[in-house]
This record gives structure tokens, sequence and C-alpha cells, in this order.
């Protein structure tokens, strides 16, 4: 029997790095998804293939502690952690443990702030269960996902794991080590184009050029923290009522004060003023900034915009915000 | 008897737009000059010839309330309405009137935002009084300068002529309708460039332009203003002890904060990309934005910067700030 599941990426909508000095961050899945095709194996071996994941085709052998390279061009790249760290908590979690042959495809460019390592893991996690008929909630299911980027990351937060497992709209706050996720329930999907260039920095590096404004300049920053976490709950207010007026002005005034603490670059604004130039309502980079991708909410203009974006040396993504989570695709039995 | 006096053009280091909104703002004097070369004449006319103010030289004759152009291309340039108006307020002022013949010639681009008009008259009334033989205070002369500036325009901030007449550093602050100018006691000479473009909006439709967004979401254009209120007086402090890679690094945070607002755009944004990419320690749109000006600080690095801003399509001036005041070049007994 083949199982195959997949799950969304994710944008962060308003609230980057704000979120980290605890104010409120607004995030959507997309309807871009990481695809997982799972058979059960005879033996306990986990023989991975990731295509399409931008990097040259390779299989990968894990067994037991043996890493088998099947093609030697390419690199082992990050995601066969996860799917690995996936199965093998999922396995203790239900207390079995099958061998698996797994495929992953992504129509997501991996490594670019999308949230494909979460959509890898969920994507896993619930093709494994599938496979030996085992059944968990969606949070359980989240909250493995969770573990299993924290134990290959070191720390994760349980954002892109939750927009992976459930999908639509997410509020996240943090306070210390507590941590309030809020579904929100919106009914709109929105269309956004993504612009996304190569990323030159690590989001660790940016979070911690953040750090050191933060720490040179404290009131300063903190004030536009909190300024952020106020576009963030009036983001929220327009988008309950899907008004895309105010959203996009929003992003554009987000946009501002996250250049304002050096994560945008010159790349990334120029994307965003030829988004704008080119009918968007709003255009702002998303995620840790440095490099990465910029978001332009263009209904009706979005063709425009990918163009524009495109001329201007990005590569994009049509998709559009809220869509769903985690889910079987079809189940093969053969 | 010929008199040639010259006043100094500014730039808005910090605060431009919050200025509007109560919180304070930097301004400091250029070593670019206005000059003004007038003779009093035998009859009452008012003859005013304008070189060099980036326009086709034109002569303006201004007898009663009749206008005669000398040479029919070009057209009457705002410029003279600001020598005839301060030829005017100072006659009064003084109580004797005379005829003048007037050159006036500029080593900056007009209605750059760089204070050429308030240079204009304030050079206007000093070499005026120089040729009527009389004595009046700096204190007098700015605010004569003040006035000539409301009347032209209907209303004017009394900071361009204050620096025109004193040159040096200024922070300026409005409560209401009561202003706060105080000259800062600052020994620096920095070396800035400028870069500047066309301007696609006029700064009273850049002010309204805000002033929309202030409506429409009162709370974060509010924190986003007192943000650069914070930033204006961490640069004060700054200044005081020549610390440039802080004013660098509060330069590109104001810069953001004014792109928040919406009054940056793709070439100003451009230019200040470029300028920090060729070793700008900071740089920033200053003025009312939607083109113009951007100013970057680059201490020994001036000539890369220029050249990169050159290279993005603008023009550009090689200053320095705090420089001196209104003063007389040259007397000229003939």
């Amino acid at each position: 029997m083949h199982v195959i599941t997949s799950a969304p990426g994710k944008v962060t909508l308003f609230g980057e790095h704000a979120v980290v000095y605890g104010e409120p961050a607004l995030v959507t899945s997309i309807d871009k998804r990481v695809y997982v095709r799972l058979r059960l194996r005879d033996d306990k071996a986990i023989k991975i293939s990731a295509q399409d994941l931008h990097i040259p085709g390779l299989i990968v052998t894990l067994r037991e502690e043996e890493v088998i390279l099947e093609t030697d061009y390419g690199k082992v790249i990050p995601a066969i952690s996860y799917i690995k760290k996936a199965i093998e908590l999922t396995a203790d979690y239900v207390g079995k443990f099958r061998g698996v042959d797994i495929e992953v495809t992504s129509d997501m460019p991996v490594g670019a702030g999308l949230g494909t390592s979460a959509a890898v893991a969920i994507a896993t996690i619930y093709a494994y269960l599938q496979a030996l008929k085992e059944e968990l909630s969606k949070e359980e299911i989240a909250r493995l996902g969770w573990r299993v980027e924290k134990e290959v990351q070191g720390m994760a937060s349980p954002m892109d794991t939750s927009i992976a497992t459930f999908g639509g709209f997410l509020y996240i706050k943090y306070r210390g080590s507590e941590v309030t996720l809020r579904r929100l329930k919106i009914n709109t999907q929105l269309p956004l184009v993504i612009g996304y260039v190569e990323r030159e920095f690590k989001t660790a590096d940016m979070v911690k050029k953040v750090k050191v404004l933060y720490d040179k300049y404290p009131g300063i920053v903190k004030d536009i923290f909190s300024t952020i976490g106020r576009i963030t709950e009036e983001a929220l207010r327009a988008l309950e009522v899907s008004d895309v007026i105010r959203l996009g002005e929003l992003m554009n005034i987000n946009q501002g004060l996250l250049d304002a603490i050096g994560v945008s670059n010159s790349k990334l604004s120029t994307l965003v003023y030829v988004a704008r130039a080119a009918g968007a309502l709003g255009a702002k980079l998303t995620g840790a900034g440095g490099g990465g991708c910029v978001i332009a909410l263009a209904p009706g203009r979005s063709r425009e915009v990918a163009v524009a974006m495109r001329l201007a040396g990005a590569r994009t993504i049509d998709t559009s915000i809220g869509g769903e989570g985690v889910r079987v695709e079809k189940v093969i039995n053969a």
C-alpha cells in the first residue's frame, strides 16, 4: 500500500522579527504543498527519495545508523533529517516501528522561508500514521511535528508545524516560554504573489543582526516592534472583513519598519517597489529577510506583478492564502 | 557700490514629516550657497537677473506693479517672488526704499528641498541692508526672512530662514503654534553626499499624503512619528560627540520609518541602497520625499558614494554640514 499525503507551506503576513520580542504575528498557509509518498517495508530501513526539491535528484537509504547515498551528485539535504526524525518520533509515539520507502516532492522552493521543512515533517508523520493505521488528533500531529523541528534544529517555533497541520490562518504570540497560538476563523482565499531571490544570510544571522541593533538602540527598536504589533492587530481586523485595501497599506507600513531594523536589502526593496508599481495593493518581505521572499497582494493584477518581479530578477510563485492543512491525497492499494 | 552676500542651503538630517506632528527635527546648513549681488539704483525699479538656478538665464524687471521679462525663454521662477518680497519687507522695516539691480546665482539646484528660497530671501535681505548701511541683528534678519517665506508661500516654517541666517545646526520643535528653535553648539564639519532626482510631488502633496495615512491609521502613524522623535534625540547626542557610526545607523532606521509612512519611492530607495553598498555609514531621503534628495554620510568614501549614486541616475553634490550662515562675500566700491 502506498499513501500519498501533503501539507502546505506558509508565509508570515505580518509581524516577523517582532514576534521574537513578544509581539503577535499573523501567519497563513499557502496553496503550495509538499507531497510525501510512503510505503511500509518489510525490513527496518528508511529509504528516502527527494525529487523536485530544487537540488539534483537524490536517493538516500538509512539503515540502522548507516547512510547510503544512491546517487553521488547533490548532497544530503536537510529535508532528510526531518523525514528520518519524523519517522522515528512517530514510531516511538505509537509504539510501532516499520521501515519505509519515502518519496518527497515539493511545489515550493526549499530554504526560501516558506516552511517546507515543517511541511515535510507533518506530511511524513501523517503518511506514516495512515500506513500504520494509527489515528492521532491534529493537535498530537502538530506537537509531534514541532518536536521533529526542535530536535533537528535545536530550537523551533510551533508556528510552521501548526500551519502545516491545520492550514488557514494563525495568530501567534510568545511571552517568555509561553506560546499563544490562535487558529483564526477566516474565510478568504486571497491571491498572493511570492517573489524570491537567493538568501544571503540564514535566519539565525538575521535574528542576531536585529538583536545587535536592539541592544544598541533598545528604546527605538522596541518602539518599532510595538508598532509592528499594532499593525498585526489591525491587519487581523482587516483580514476578518477581507479589506484588501487596508491589508495592502498595512503590508507597506510593515515593510518600512522591517527596512528600519535592517532586514530588507536592495533586492527585496526593488521587488517591493516593482510589485507596487505593477499594481500590488501592498508588498513586503516575508520571513527573516536578507534575501528570500517578498509577498505581494494584488487581486486581479497577480500576473502583472509576477511578470514585474521576474523582470527584476526574482523567481515567482502564484498562490493563494489560507489553504487546507495536512491531508491524504491518495491511498493506492497495490 | 555692489554688495555680494551669500547664504547656505540646508538639509534635514532627522525628523522630517514627524516635525509636523510635534516631534523634534534636526536640521543643518550645508556648504553650498546662494549668492546675491546687489546694487542700489537711482529709481525705484527692482531688476532681477537669476543665473545658474538650473533654468535658462532670465532677466526680470519689476517696476511698480509691472513685470518685464528681458528674455522670453524660461519662466518667472518662484525665486523672483522671494527677492521682491525680501526687498519690500526690508525697505518697510528700516523705513527706506531704493530700487536695486540684483543678480542671483546658486551652487545648489532649486526646488530640490535644499532651502534655496530661504537662502535667496536671507541673502537678499542682508545685501540690501548692507547697501542701505542699515544694521539689524541676526534674529531680526531671520524673522524678516521668515515673514518673506510666509507671505510668498502662505505658510512656512522658520527653520529654513534660521539656518540660512545662522548656519550650523538647529533643533526645532512645534507645539501647536509655539516653536522651539535651538541653535546647537556643535563643532563638526562632516562630509555629506547629496543625490537628487526629479521630484514627482510637491512638498504640500507629500504632507497631505502623510495626513491621509495618519487619519486612517492614527495609532500606528503616531507611533512611527514618536519613534522618529526618539531617533532625532538620539542623533543629537551622537552628533555632539561626532559619533558617525551611530549617526549613520540612526539615518538608516529613520529612512525605514519614512518608507513606512509612504514618502520614499523606488528611486530614492535605490539611491539609499547604492549609497550604503558603496560604503555610506548611513543614507536616507531628506525633506518631503516623493523624489528630491537623498543624503549619505560616508566619511572617506564620499567619491565612491557619489559615483554610485550617479550611476543610479542621480545628480550629486559633495558638501559638508554645519557651514556658516549668511555673510558678506565682497563689497565692490565701483
